[in-house]
């Protein structure tokens, strides 16, 4: 249920009335948009009657419950506001929504040792990207197979952000790595495999830092923000959705099936930004240019692109990433297609 | 098996090789590309030695077996070469292809009456579309449903590709149908339900029309490439792919999931020209700007869109078809990304 | 909607409510159950009100709306009673339904050549198979690949009926091969890739054979009961609906998913008998007997498995036939598990 | 790669042997089966020659190498012979695996309280199962919806063990809980959500309880595999797979399709003892009956069935649960079929 309040609202009305709903065992969030202050009301409301709740107050302009089952995610909860997620890097704030540059994650699978991933970082970064992405901890399907260099590996990240200036994003595995994880990662990611691992989840969401959760192999679109809605119901507002690629009958050419049409069909159902990933969404660094290209034609938010320095001797996921030259021509094939929809960031001009 | 010939081999060194091919009991093809002349063998071609082969004449260059299932629908079967498929229309010849602007089809899921048809060409026209669609014959599942006024409606769409000049794109269902549709169609389309009627695919392959080839619901690539393949056989080369959503798990705000990464997998597998429907795709009209708007950024050759005069009162498919002027919108959306990739057809200077 | 008339009703006044209905302009039609008659009414009955239509009648029981799509295929249409398809065979009639000892059909995928097919016939008749498939015509993902001897095919299985004494089930790809078909055949098959080839299934649905109607790759239940209205509402009353397994994201061991819970789930919506295949299903002959006994227990009416004399050198699907000593054995596994649920043929007593 | 032992082989020398392979860096486990002891090596054999290492002991019969990536896990790794999963319950010692009689689970899907745990578990018992299975801990789609009573759920499981006699089946979901849910489960059940959780599946293979494996939902047969492969990896050998039911495209009718035909396929792959859960696996209490006696027929360990006294009052997964007394039903079915495949327990016989 969501309390829009009428323009110019007193401040001190605003919090009677969240006090007040508080007092009846109701979760009130304060939501400042551009024009209005909304409260988002989460609990036991079926049997609120909107009619009764709107005489609390004649700064109440109207009453609305939420239909979906994703409330705090839900869109109709910001009353049609799209949320920004704002992240802190060295290199200052990068703010990921709608309303700005696509935000481009780039970097390997895996972080393999400190001269590659510092390398990396320093060529993603000149061509643009605003973070590095590279696992510590790596889901593998095999138990024999790499699973990641651990806690040294955060100190490379930790390295490769001081070198680069980028933001870091990395996946979190077991909660008992959280802290380590936070001291070093500038947003957190939980992986596909553990999108309803509910613990994790509830975790994520009761620690600071901004979360980025990539959508189940076969998770439907409620899953998905109902997995979004156990990380902001546990109050961290700052999450971003990343699509990756479904399981379809056909794998033979393509490792998933990513699916684009998350683009326009998460816009009309949730405020939270959007990721696409099309290096794990097609698994083969071939069709990432045209799928890349093809997410910033539909709107998204931010891409995830996998780059190594010499993919045929990666550890993990050699097949789906780009070389560093590589990248660098697809972000100027990009950056035409960005501009065009008045999504990449301006070059900045040198001041004399 | 491919034989590709020297540049300059002489035109009945050529004919003298095919009919030595064609001795052997094989089906030679002349395919005669930019810079070179290829002959494509299909037949019982394993057993053959390609270094004997080159020995019959001085002129081939080499001589490379095709790797593919599919022989004539692969890419190595044209050397490389994309084929355009040229469409006539009443207003002169398309050509739908790599190197060609996006032609875009437009029009209603049913041909419903005269007024609706013709003015829905006009004004797709008028907006840019090269085709008209509008189903005469209706695949619906009930067999209670509207299937379609049959001959009637293909009088209905010969007068409005009189009146717009548009090319006509229609559905067979039955092969019995195949002479009168013949009759009115530009480009005769095989639906996503018939993909694999093997019978079906073998008549439209004997006759001249252009094909356009929907993917079936839970088409693989490949049996799709060999649905293509089956025309091709058949002796017909004017062969269009179209995408127009697969079946997933997931089909609550979908009613499928358009696969866009058709678009890079194709392109490095066959020769064919590709089509996306981002309509039938998405099933909704809200999502067919994006995906459009995808599918020209990851380089398709074609789109096809519907578009209804009264989406609400549409006897099939309204809730994902665009009205007239939302069309209008959308396709000058289109242009800019369109332009961009310089696939959109240049404004014609008027000569004083 | 349907008319449950009391039971006693007079012939004549079941005759003169149904000349009313058609008077009226819909279909009505007769179903004689064992307790009482059924009048089906197909039609635009939505604005139809059942209290007006039972005063047409004192002997008009009760009126019932059919909530499903599917009108004809529902259990509701014949008021909870299966129907049974008499199928006959040279050796005299086979019931094919609920009540009934599970219907054994077998043979090889294509029908190669006389000796093959005779021996084959007359094995899997001495294992206790009521019907021999075998395909004259056959679907085949490759236009290079076998495509079944056609109408020689044919005389081949007249040959092998008549040696054998069973009923023929084998598919029509083309209606226009129908007739030759039928003049063998006692039962036709319509296979899955033509499930929703409706210009098929009304044709069928056209002659006086009973249908075996595969269901469709990725077709839902619902799609696949719409299939068997298309037939149903064409005329034909025989259909038998086969499960041949379902495309789905893993396909490494199986060809298909089997999915047997369409027994209990068609058992609850259809009064149509059902088939199960488990050799399509799994794709693997060493599959086959596990999943044919778990049909059998989760109550089938018939089963569909493939045989051949010489699995290694099929001229298809090889890797799913079992071989006749194999099938022998399988049978008799079969037969205990058959009779612990009452749906195996009692052993013939020999008269002295 | 293993190493199968002659017969007779003297334990030192297979001791020596194991010795051996610890000093290469390798880790050795023996096998005891009913006829040979053969040693399992897993680490990096790639480069290991089986000629050379036979040289090691006369006592050697062959070497050979594991194909499959599932290297504990694999039907090959035990040289054919099937694993017994034995299982303490406060009646005596449980065995589930091929050679013994059907294990049924049965109880509600989540504790809800203590009389309707102590109940349900009497009831159960009574009617021929052996585990009672109940949520302490529910992984739900909804952050709103109930989560279990945790804890103190485990004290009422532990009560309702106390009761009846039977084992504890119960889920973990964070490995922060293990200690106390292995206080009181038997068998700690990893839930489908969490099958790919990695970091929980090497925490529940450090521990000593058997472990319930449900497949994921969109898992394949390898990769629900090498999840095993993890737990018995980490040292846990008691490992039982629960088939629960895969995400398909028709979600109509059944919750999930269950894929029985994992039994023949697991069986041919690996030693590990089967469940199938036809209660999450067709999402509705009606098709019980028929999936679970077809599971039986098709060669199932164990079944798993919930189980609720007032399945419209359930807190989760009421649409799914039988009540005691169509379980008992149920069970008395169920019994004629396995008993015909020698699945089923004896009757005890009372002694004067």
């Amino acid at each position: 249920m969501i309390i829009v309040m009428k323009v110019g609202s007193p401040a001190d009305e605003i919090e009677r009335i969240s006090q007040e709903f508080t007092d009846w065992g109701l979760s009130p969030e304060k939501i400042v948009g551009k024009h209005k202050v909304v409260i988002g009301l989460v609990g036991e409301t079926a049997s609120l009657d909107p009619l009764q709740i709107q005489e609390i107050s004649p700064w109440i302009e109207t009453v609305l419950r939420v239909e979906q089952p994703f409330k705090r995610a839900s869109l109709e909860y910001r009353h049609g506001e799209y949320s920004e997620v704002i992240i802190d890097t060295p290199d200052g704030p990068v703010t990921v929504g709608k309303n700005h540059p696509v935000a481009v994650v780039a970097g390997p699978c895996s972080v393999e040792n400190e001269a590659m991933i510092v390398e990396t970082a320093k060529r993603v970064k000149a061509a643009g990207a605003k973070f590095l992405r590279g696992g510590a901890y790596k889901p593998r399907t095999s138990p024999y197979a790499f699973q990641g260099h651990g806690e040294s590996a955060l100190e490379l990240l930790a390295a490769a952000r001081e070198a680069s200036g980028l933001g870091i994003i990395t996946e979190v595995m077991d909660a008992a790595d959280l802290d380590k994880i936070g001291e070093v990662a500038d947003v957190i990611q939980v992986g596909a495999r553990n999108m309803q691992n509910f613990s994790l989840l509830k975790k994520v969401g009761a620690q600071d830092k901004p979360v980025l959760l990539k959508r189940g192999m076969s998770a439907t679109i409620d899953e998905w923000l109902m997995a979004a809605e156990y990380v902001l119901a546990a109050g961290n507002p700052r999450v971003i959705l990343c699509e990756r690629g479904i399981r379809t009958f056909d794998g033979k050419y393509t490792r998933n099936t990513l699916d684009l049409s998350v683009l326009p069909v998460l816009r009309s159902l949730t405020h939270l930004p959007i990721m696409i990933d099309p290096s794990h969404g097609t698994g083969k660094s071939d069709y990432v240019p045209a799928m890349a290209a093809a997410a910033i034609a539909a709107g998204t938010d931010s891409l995830m692109i996998e780059v190594h320095p010499n993919p045929a001797k990666a550890l993990s996921d050699g097949p789906q990433s780009l070389t560093p030259d590589k990248f660098d021509r697809v972000m100027q094939e990009l950056s035409i297609i960005g501009k065009t929809v008045n999504r990449w960031p301006q070059a900045k001009v040198a001041l004399a």
